[in-house]
């Protein structure tokens, strides 16, 4: 079996040398500077759609116009996977975009090159199959779990909601510290150095990836309104009890 | 030497059962329901007093009326120390309640009983001598090195300035994310999970030291109002992308 990765950044990189543990993998990139990862035949354009299962790892926010060029191109039966951060978004695309002779599986690996860098056991991907064969969505449903990966088999809506409340909110708040411009300490408590790690890490992807991620997941602007509020009245309550103990003294 | 501890509540008992390792510990809370900590020898007030040194760990809303009730018992020549997790405030009452004939160490161990249940060592404590013999002044510091924790010693105002901008943001960061209510996640990322944990820890102290660290530091109103800004600006940018889609669109 040929796999073909569309995308060779932070991710498609990451992916691409994942797979080639398993399957023969041809990667392309826009970027001629993106080195090609270890196990990965770099191919052009016309030589990646001699596959038989493409995967979509290009940032969230040119989807679009990646997927309006695939359909081009791709043969009919090609089986396409796409691994973006957000699920409905890019479903509602490929739905749109793709003939019906294109089958079609979302996934999101919730983890990439930092936190899976020691291996995929036991890492969450989470996986919706839009329209494929029985035997298609199978053997992949197999294939990452007999990866060791847990593989949650969830609608595009169920995945958006509950990443911009776990994935979301987590970079987030690493992107509003960040902003902070925190120092290391002696006297860190382990909670803070804890905190610090949640920065650092959030801030090692990309800042496009961060974008699309609030921006294309409906529910996002939800939570965002709703940390906004929680601090909103935290600052609040604070000037009160300040005010009432200036009134005091 | 005998040591004494005022306060027995979650930090105070946990601080008395480090000193019982090394020292005959006498303790005492106006409670009577708090337990008693191990090797800890629960005490009356009269008897607190006979003491060479007393420690405070009472919460940082209640120094004021504890300091002004230990300064009309103490007998000439006792060190106290306090562990508040503040250092400008409790320093300026002990200065300003007890006789110049009690010597004053402030300290604040930057770990608690969750945080150090599995030993102190490598764990860093702010040490804040205030007036007290050279002696004196040795003999705990080395006393705290010897444990293995690492020793800080810098001004009440430094501790305050460097403790808003690590304890303090965590702890706001945790109580802020503890009102939106957080839930497990089977697609939850590495990040997320610790996201969770800080939630957890900073809400398994109290709730009157999480005020009492917020308004008795005069250092984390600046900070709240920073991480106030910098979410504002946040959902700001996202809401004018929106808007610009949507005129794209």
């Amino acid at each position: 079996m040929t796999v073909s990765v569309y995308g060779l950044g932070r991710f498609g990189a990451y992916w691409a040398s994942v797979l080639a543990n398993d399957f023969k993998v041809k990667g392309y990139s826009r970027s001629s500077s993106r080195p090609t990862p270890e196990g990965v035949e770099r191919v052009d354009l016309e030589e990646l759609y001699n596959c038989d299962v493409l995967f979509i790892s290009t940032s969230i926010s040119s989807v679009k116009e990646v997927v309006a060029n695939l359909a081009k191109g791709l043969k009919p039966g090609t089986l396409v996977m796409d691994t973006c951060s957000v699920k409905v978004y890019p479903v509602k695309v490929m739905q749109n975009l793709f003939k019906k002779d294109i089958e079609i599986i979302a996934t999101h690996p919730m983890f990439g090159p930092d936190s899976g860098k020691n291996g995929v056991e036991g890492l969450p991907i989470v996986y919706s199959p839009v329209r494929c064969s029985k035997e298609n969505e199978k053997f992949w449903f197999d294939y990452f779990e007999g990866k060791g990966m847990v593989v949650e088999t969830m609608t595009p809506e169920q995945h958006d909601k509950e990443a911009a409340y776990t994935q979301g909110i987590t970079h987030f708040v690493g992107r509003i510290l960040d902003k902070l411009e925190l120092e290391d300490s002696n006297i860190a408590t382990k909670g803070y150095i804890a905190l610090q790690e949640i920065v650092k890490q959030t801030c090692n992807d990309p800042w496009q990836l961060f974008l699309d991620l609030q921006s294309y997941n409906p529910y996002t602007a939800e939570m965002r309104n709703k940390m906004d509020s929680a601090i909103n009245d935290m600052v609040e309550m604070f000037d009160n009890l300040k005010k009432s103990e200036e009134l005091d003294g």
